[in-house]
């Protein structure tokens, strides 16, 4: 039988920090609030600005602080940052970020490769952060992303116990929620399934999002496995724009607006309004020149059945 | 909780009548017969090879008799054939396919502009084949393709209650098998699962197949959606070629690659090397130049964790 899907979800947007930091171009400030205020009026209400690392590693990113003040003068905008360190936690936290997302991986080797910490050190950093946040009085909600929950390029195989050991650990380090993430397009709807059930039995109402990339193409499909067991919040970025540096020409976050349409079908609220998001897109085309755009509703168009309705 | 999804499912290729029908290019009879012979060897157990329409309309397609002989000399390989209409049926009889698949619009609109014929009028000439399918003696099974099952460019809205009409009369005028078609890329994961499942009421075991195109990025999504309900045949395109003459650059059939390899991540038997399947998808690419060929696993080739288990 069909199941019984959210009413509602959300679509955080993280084409800024998740796809601009693969993409050599930098993108000007200006340019990124426009993006921030197309996407507003277009009905998205949680935004990932960008990344609180060093400059020196992600000039494309230099600009968070100054994209997370434009972001918190439209009313009703979530403002989401990823910091990879406490030091990352205090400027989002002087920023006045709504949340900062802290990624984990749950594969060792990738952990040690990408991060330079085992993911257990990760962890204890992101005590740290709690504590920070606490002192600092701020309401910015911590978040730990799991990712390579379901394998990874280096390593493999990343046994299921292992990552709801680290949900659970993350929880217990005082993150407010948690998520888990296909970094690199190794998910399948039965594993999504079964693994963010099982997370959402330790981690209940903090299991706060899941993150596809599109690599195989299977990230709608899991979109759909997670929306089975009551997941109601989705990365994704416009123009499935990112890729994955192991996989050339490989598409990278699941697109904003393949996703907003398949929930649309669905009758599943998201606020989003297609038609002002395609034309974002197709703005974003022309920011971007010599970077392939991913997703199949912009070559397509809106069907005849729900192009009346939006 | 992960649903109970059936161990083993069945791709039937496509490609060779679906793909190269919509495609200028005639490719020779030759390379057809090689695309048939080395799909077998990658494990492939049903192939659609080609329509018995008048060659003036699809001259594509005009070797389908010369195609059905060779592929019946592969051991196993159960062959099927599009026909339009009783004299179409008559060919695919003397050429002695394994299925004849009969096209039926459930969108009037759709009907008439692509068949010159109601939908009641299709269901006639399905009971005329049913009576000389019997009379000839021959074992080929005949099945009712009820497309544009989920909507239409045309007319937009398609009736499910037409749709399941539409299923039972064909299966009182005498057809073996009936499946679902989602001829244009309106359907989505819900829609599919609920029409799916009230097919399945009626037709029970002879509810043959799903046919889902990509053309907005749902193809594997509405495949998950269809296992989910117990649906375990599925038409596939290699390379996804076909594309939709209402959507210019937008993908035809889901990719034969990339369901196989969703169900091979899933752990759902196809008997499918994907490897073979692989390499096969790279000569295609070599004897279409100028055609795009789609598909996410061929830019991201297999993952680790899978690339060793087959």
């Amino acid at each position: 039988m069909a199941c019984q899907l959210p009413p509602r979800a959300v679509i955080r947007e993280v084409g800024l920090r998740d796809g601009l930091q693969s993409i050599a171009t930098v993108m000007p400030t200006d340019r990124k609030r426009a993006w921030i205020a197309a996407a507003f009026d277009a009905g998205v209400r949680e935004i990932e600005v960008g990344s609180f690392v060093r400059p020196r590693l992600l000039p494309q990113l230099a600009d968070t602080a100054e994209l997370v003040a434009y972001a918190k003068t439209l009313p009703g905008l979530f403002v989401s940052v990823l910091v990879p360190n406490l030091k990352g936690a205090q400027r989002a936290l002087a920023a006045g970020a709504d949340l900062l997302l802290v990624p984990l991986s749950a594969s060792r080797a990738h952990s040690l490769a990408n991060l330079r910490k085992t993911p257990d050190e990760v962890v204890a950093e992101v005590a740290r952060m709690r504590a920070a946040r606490d002192a600092s009085g701020a309401k910015t909600l911590i978040e730990g992303g799991v990712g390579t929950a379901f394998g990874c390029t280096l390593q493999g195989r990343v046994e299921p116990d292992e990552v709801l050991r680290l949900v659970q650990a993350l929880l217990d380090a005082g993150a407010d929620r948690v998520s888990l993430a296909d970094t690199v397009g190794f998910a399948d709807p039965q594993s999504v399934a079964t693994l963010f059930e099982r997370a959402r039995r330790i981690a209940g109402d903090r299991l706060w999002c899941a993150h596809f990339h599109d690599t195989r193409g299977l990230a709608l499909a899991n979109v759909y496995a997670a929306l089975q067991v009551g997941i109601a919040r989705f990365d994704a970025s416009l123009g499935g724009i990112g890729g994955c540096p192991h996989a050339p020409g490989a598409s990278g976050n699941v697109a904003t607006e393949d996703l907003a349409f398949m929930l649309a079908a669905m009758d599943i609220d998201t606020g989003i309004d297609l038609t002002r998001l395609l034309a974002l897109r197709k703005r974003l085309s022309t920011w971007l020149p010599g970077e392939t755009l991913h997703g199949a509703l912009a070559r397509a168009g809106l069907p005849a059945t729900l192009a009346t309705a939006v």
